[in-house]
């Protein structure tokens, strides 16, 4: 899969991209009937709500999963990160946000690269995030809200934000994303399961609850060049990886051959 | 104002209709120049939110500011009810929701009336609201969502919600909503300040927090036919008022007179 210069422009220009259809209602499927199995796992990496027994986000199954193991270093999902970041790329973090129906909780306003900087002490901007729907994402079950244009800022200042949901973030404070919304509107895409949306690590961005009956999860890839790795190692490794070897994209295939074979 | 019968056949069927530009930018601006000062006032009718010195809920304003005062005996608020509850109304309940930009929190899943007959004892569901918009709805700042035809089911059970939000509310479990999402769907009517919805005691509704930098404030006017006053005043008056006598509507431009006057 090729981005086409007009997508690569707008990358630039606006922070992200939206490109429906990436995956088949297949490989969405095969995907799908993994997280299930995931979620109700009682392990470290399955990071709660603050409210009840339901798993929020699901850290590092690329470690352990074989579908999304396959994810991880799918062609379509790599090879324009690859693209956009100007060389080889490895996995900084890897997770499912479950947004669950009814319990799902927000995430207030932030850019992943501050935590990245301020956390990580990776060195630069060169790193993104790759967000797969695997359910219809609609008006109702708490769509990503982005700040076209914020990425061009830099690092905002932010405070460490350990009280209204459930994990610590660098939030960006109100007058702050008044200025930037004033600025650069307000956008929330959205669109069926086997969508991807492709932004930068200093998008600014949040998401509201989901009250609604509808599940709505995504996997988030964190990828960061390979040459901008990071240099502290306070957070645990499941949550800021350690392995910077390149990704090597598998064949086009691999979601659905992985699930014939199992 | 008179509805069609186009209009009042969506009232029966839906449970909702929305109107838009019923109030002109003029009368919004009046209403909306009363907001800031209602909300500074330290008093018991104004309610706030769990987290922060922010309102929540404005009661009764109706009852000590002019402008409030007006509109609740607005010709195009009062006599589309009217002629929808088959009979002269009194004022129930008034309250300003502000659902403030970053601030505002969510309202869970309920039908009024199961309040209305729980609390209060109102005899039957006859009775509803309409929401006067103040400010613009859109996608991003938390509008209201209703479950179409869920008001022909009657009273829901419902539990006695005293945790998720600073407001207590009888709401309705989740299996419940599933399945009645399920029947008949989800809407979420959006549209400029000045539109109006009015919706039935019966249909449930929910709304989102409100992340985005952009308030949301709502006049909500709940209206009851005079034959169907309550009968258990365990609520303060502020909250379910005892003033059975039919409202006698104003001239249509009140609003503006009273502002030029003042």
């Amino acid at each position: 899969m090729k981005l086409t210069s007009e997508q690569k422009g707008r990358f630039a220009d606006e922070g992200y991209i939206f490109l429906p259809d990436v995956f088949t209602a297949d490989e969405v499927a095969v995907m799908r009937g993994e997280v299930p199995r995931i979620f109700a796992q009682r392990r470290p990496e399955n990071v709660r709500e603050r409210t009840g027994d339901v798993v929020r986000t699901a850290f590092a199954t690329h470690t352990y999963d074989p579908t999304f193991a396959a994810l991880a270093r799918h062609p379509r999902m790599v090879e324009p990160v690859i693209d956009l970041l100007g060389g080889p790329a490895y996995i900084h973090q890897f997770k499912i946000n479950a947004k669950a129906a009814f319990d799902g909780d927000q995430w207030q306003w932030h850019q992943d690269y501050g935590t990245w900087s301020n956390d990580d002490d990776m060195p630069g901007p060169h790193a993104m995030n790759v967000a797969v729907f695997l359910d219809d994402v609609t008006e109702f079950n708490g769509a990503l809200m982005f700040i076209p244009r914020s990425h061009k800022l830099g690092v905002l200042e932010a405070g460490h934000d350990l009280q209204t949901t459930s994990y610590p973030l660098w939030t960006i404070d109100n007058d702050t994303i008044r200025r930037l919304v004033g600025e650069g509107g307000l956008v929330a895409p959205k669109g069926k399961a086997g969508s991807v949306l492709m932004f930068h690590g200093n998008l600014v961005h949040a998401s509201p609850g989901n009250l609604s009956p509808f599940d709505r999860t995504i996997v988030y890839v964190s990828l960061n060049r390979v040459d901008n790795a990071i240099r502290r190692f306070k957070r645990p490794e499941w949550i800021a990886h350690r392995d910077f070897r390149p990704i090597e994209p598998l064949p086009d295939d691999c979601l659905l051959t992985l699930s014939k074979a199992a």
